[in-house]
């Protein structure tokens, strides 16, 4: 590419095009930001190109065209190893880093940004690759809080962005904390399709009531976060025991069904451990203890 | 109470003025429904008729005096021990039954209903007594499909009324299912907050996160009830091996935190089953084939 094309700047540029990092280009350019990308395998820029984006000829040359630098790599050994010759050109760049990371990789990064004076941001894409770009679609970002206020507007071109607060660990720490959370609802589903299924239930259909209940799931963890702050656990939504019990009812009913009944085994056995706890009586929330005090102490 | 005070009809009469019994009687009083009730020790009902309750001196009475009859007991044995000797009255009553029980007795009091006359619908509340009469709160009825629309606009006072099928034992099954389902999402969140708490965040800074997830979780529902049905799974939301690599980190997070490992080690062990039954290339919705097929197939 001619040096010349490369005159104006752009708005943002993205560094590694795989499935996510395209996605991300994507979302960049469908806003309407002018947006540079560059790929180890050039091929996969050609068709963001031919939807507007610039491409840079280097690495080197697509932290020169924007002040904002997504990078999306598959893990923070090769952003470093990609990035560490290049670090004098990230001066005054604010670096964003959409690579899946520990929250340690998260720190280490964040501090070899700020010696090379650059302002840092980790982030964490929750929701896939298919919704990106869509208001669903949950980015965390965690780091320099004015980073992230300079260029949110760029950023939530990406989906719902989140700036969860200036220790760059915590888009990781949310992160992993996120999918364990998503997966415990998906166990849950898997078991009830399975339940229902063995019923005559068909999946879809099932799912549609689900749909109906998880607004009421969700509004739990709202209220019983707050139990948790004040570690006062109220029954209003029934006791540990009452709990205890219908779920021994569930994994009764999987037995007779010749389903697994691993998922609702593992609940049980936390609310046995409560109950054992002395939170018999108490709300479901102070199952919570059985798992922040781990197996030993409980 | 005077004869003569019971003159005129009540729309729905409420058997069983416990926790939930009262909150319904006042859901119905609230949307404006005249609404007998009746209770075995007469000092519960005295808010509800302070309210505006008409109140029945017998439970014969009560069923007497609507066509609509709501009963809601500790168990079903308490429903026929009570009901049996005033079947006479039931006839070409509506009874509908929100107390909570097994598939097979929502079934037998089904037949019972017909064999005296009575249309059944078998019921569960399926969040808890706090919503109960706001549209979050979902109830859930199967059995006589024509006294579902007979009687709809009023059990929509209750909340969000959802028609199972004519099946009576419907409502149960899928009380069990998702119950399970929310614990699932419950057991999920008690992880993560512990995981973040360990890391210094608050629950509620992560609830406010974990409700902006929500929804998307939610949608992989229909998405993977479809793949079920089809027993096709694209890799859209990633692989089973992705997937169970992730898992993996998420335990080892927990074990260096030093929290409880019992959910993601559960999750860890469907993903590997999944794996090892040939899904590793899979999407994570074929983990439903580890369930399905119970613990002694895979
Ligand atoms: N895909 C998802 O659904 C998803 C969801 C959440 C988070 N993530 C995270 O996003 C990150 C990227 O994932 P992805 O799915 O986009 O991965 P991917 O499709 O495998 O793409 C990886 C990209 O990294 C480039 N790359 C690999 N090694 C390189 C090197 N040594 N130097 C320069 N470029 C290199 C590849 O370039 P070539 O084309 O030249 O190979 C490719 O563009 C990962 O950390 C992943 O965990 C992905
Ligand atoms: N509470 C909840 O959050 C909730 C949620 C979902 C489903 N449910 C289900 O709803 C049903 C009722 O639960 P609840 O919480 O309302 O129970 P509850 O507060 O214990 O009330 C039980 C009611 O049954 C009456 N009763 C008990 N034995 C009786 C008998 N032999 N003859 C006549 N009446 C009798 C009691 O009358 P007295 O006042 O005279 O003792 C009381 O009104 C249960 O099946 C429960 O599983 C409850």
């Amino acid at each position: 590419m001619p040096e010349n094309e490369n005159h104006r700047r752009s708005t943002v540029s993205v560094i590694g095009l795989g499935q996510m990092g395209s996605r991300l280009a994507r979302a960049f350019l469908a806003t309407g930001h002018r947006t540079t990308v560059w790929n180890r395998s050039g091929a996969k820029a050609d068709a963001l190109v031919a939807q507007g984006a610039v491409r840079a000829a280097s690495a080197e040359a697509a932290i020169a065209a924007s002040p904002l630098v997504v990078v999306c790599l598959p893990d923070y050994a090769t952003v470093r190893e990609l990035l560490d010759p290049l670090a004098e050109g990230l001066r005054d760049r604010v670096l964003v880093n959409l690579t899946s990371g520990t929250p340690e990789e998260a720190s280490q990064t964040s501090e070899w940004a700020a010696a090379n004076g650059a302002d840092y941001l980790d982030g964490a894409a929750m929701s896939g690759t298919r919704l990106v770009g869509r208001p669903e679609a949950l980015f965390v970002f965690s780091g320099s809080p004015h980073a992230f206020t300079t260029h949110r507007e760029v950023l939530a071109s990406l989906g719902k962005a989140m700036h969860l607060g200036a220790d760059p660990a915590l888009a990781s720490v949310y992160d992993t904390a996120l999918f364990g959370l998503a997966w415990g609802a998906l166990a849950g589903f898997y078991h009830a399709v399975a339940l229902v299924g063995a019923a005559g239930v068909e999946p879809s259909a099932f799912a549609a009531v689900a749909t109906g209940h998880m607004p009421f799931v969700t509004s739990l963890m709202a209220d019983h976060a707050r139990q948790i702050e004040g570690a006062r656990f109220p029954d209003d939504d029934g006791t540990v025991e009452v709990h205890a019990a219908a779920m021994g009812h569930l994994v009764e009913a999987g037995r007779s069904q010749g389903i697994g009944t691993e998922v609702p085994e593992l609940i049980s056995a936390l609310l046995e451990r409560a109950a054992v706890g002395g939170h018999g009586a108490d709300g479901i929330a102070s199952v919570i203890e059985t798992i922040t005090k781990g197996k030993q102490h409980v």
